[in-house]
């Protein structure tokens, strides 16, 4: 895995995170994924150790939980 | 401002935050404060908004809080 995966509900915490890391990261260095909209994608998530978004997986699979948007399990309920 | 300001206070989930984000913006691009030893820039931290160490103050002046390793009242205290 090269890029990060930024992960996110769409929530407004998530946008503006998610603004603020494309501008410090780069666009091209990270996967924005909106796991409330593409759910088939939660369990990768999970499995990566993302406990609520918006988060940040590294590269080297480093989760970086940012701000506080919603829990994981908010997010699939 | 150009660049962003990392405030951590020196706790191993502060370390480690760090290394990831020293990795992801580069270590030209982020200034690194620990607030427990330069304790004159505590206040500095808090009219940024920051509430909780590790924090990323990015150069738009946003706050990025990240995992979560201290409030702001425990480094003071």
């Amino acid at each position: 895995m090269s890029k990060s995966i930024f992960y996110h509900a769409g929530c407004p915490v998530c946008v503006s995170a998610e603004h603020d890391i494309v501008n410090l990261v780069g666009i091209d260095n990270v996967e924005v994924v909106h796991i409330g909209e593409v759910r088939d994608r939660i369990e990768e998530a999970e499995k990566a150790g993302v406990k609520s978004v918006p988060a940040l997986v590294t590269p080297q699979g480093n989760v970086l939980h940012i701000n506080f948007g919603a829990s994981i399990s908010d997010v699939k309920g």
